[in-house]
């Protein structure tokens, strides 16, 4: 088993004022490692919203689910408070994080991007971690990452502000998920057929699902007008990259054998 | 009550191949006619995962559910299919709907985009609903769009091909939605401060959303370094426009005041 679920907080997405690309880089990340992405949730910036799709994902028996966004000293930011809910976990200072945090705010005084690096309580906030979450130093900006075990499913809080999201997940978790997943290989290919018309196709690849049922179709139409086609995007998970190519190969000549000449 | 979901279904998007841009474009649309998007959930061409946040949604007792893709005419869409099986509702033929789906195989293929006519099953697919459903015809595609009322929650399923769902949202359902929001007015504005330490700004937020508790404030860094600047956003809604401006300027006052000279 190795379902992921995505959880994206903030209220700025569900007003349309912010595009969220966050879920798709972590998509093809996960994918990339193994992982299967079964679901997405955005959600409002509060603790109930938040906790309910972490409960959700939790019963799904995810290996992995990843939330972005809420981690910063502000009053909105509720993503471990609603982790910690989830859990069942009280929350608690996290000395590690603290020093980070304080790390951070001397750094950026020095460096003249803030007036003081006096860790007030709102700074302080983005150290008390759900008891038991362990820290992910935060390369860029100040709000660290959070990485909890709840049985079998791992936890992994980080900040929504792509640039900060980004680097503690390739600073810190590539390995960490590679193994999670087993390294299962992931291999995705894509195929343009000279077919036009959607339904046509839809029955030759229904045909090959039923017969290749371990590799992944779907269709497109590459470009709309009079020279419209299809394209096939064969997907497929396993063990070793050559018995994945093969699967793969074996749809193919499955589809192939059946457009008209 | 003007709570709105979105369902996205695809899963082009949960393997991080597609970046799903058109739950930002609704959830734009359904925000400036007054609604209140509380939840985008992005799913696998599953029948069950689609169902299942259907049910949700309609648990949450939307006022609104709009699905995006799976609605063409091969095996893996399946969103119909999961509409009726959340409504209770049995599958049946739309003669409106067949009509239509007739009538743009019969101009695609005057046109030349397609070889022939003939309304083959897969074709005829597009047009069997959940019972008591009604059309709603797609300007540019072949799939039509689908409403239908449980209970007081209006259900849309729009195609996935982004052209096609704008065509139908803005030909069919733009007056409807604002009737259904009972045409509350959305003002959203965006102020810059001079401050560039979240924390502190948050603590200011903190204040002012206790005393003007219906305006929605939101910090965002405007750019990192020297010179970052934090911006807040505004958003309220309201009756009408006099009082929602009113009640955002207030709430600028109370900012502005508490800012540093």
């Amino acid at each position: 088993m190795s379902r992921a679920e995505i959880i994206v907080v903030g209220r700025e997405i569900l007003t349309g004022r912010t595009l969220d690309t966050n879920s798709n880089w972590l998509a093809k990340r996960i994918t990339a490692l193994g992982g299967d992405v079964k679901r997405v949730a955005v959600v409002d910036d509060e603790i109930d919203s938040i906790c309910g799709e972490l409960r959700t994902a939790l019963r799904n028996n995810s290996r992995l689910i990843v939330t972005t966004g809420g981690l910063g000293p502000t009053f909105d930011d509720k993503t471990l408070d609603a982790v910690a809910m989830a859990a069942g976990l009280p929350m608690e200072l996290n000395p590690q994080a603290l020093d980070f945090v304080k790390g951070r705010y001397a750094l950026f005084t020095e460096k003249g991007f803030i007036d003081t690096d006096e860790v007030t309580s709102s700074r302080e906030k983005m150290a008390i971690f759900p008891k038991g979450a362990e820290m992910l130093p935060n390369p860029v900006g100040t709000a660290p990452g959070v990485k909890l075990w709840v049985g079998k499913t791992l936890i992994l809080s980080l900040p929504g502000v792509p640039k900060e999201m980004k680097a503690i997940f390739e600073e810190s978790l590539l390995k960490e998920l590679g193994d999670l997943f087993g390294r299962r290989v992931f291999r995705e290919k894509t195929i343009t057929t000279n077919l036009g018309d959607e339904s046509k196709l839809g029955e030759i690849l229904d045909k090959v699902m039923r017969e290749v049922s371990d590799v992944y179709l779907k269709s497109r139409p590459t470009y709309f007008g009079k020279d419209v086609r299809l394209e096939v995007t064969l997907t497929a998970t396993g063990d070793n990259e050559g018995e994945v190519e093969a699967r793969i190969q074996r749809a193919i000549s499955e589809i192939e054998k059946r457009l008209p000449p």
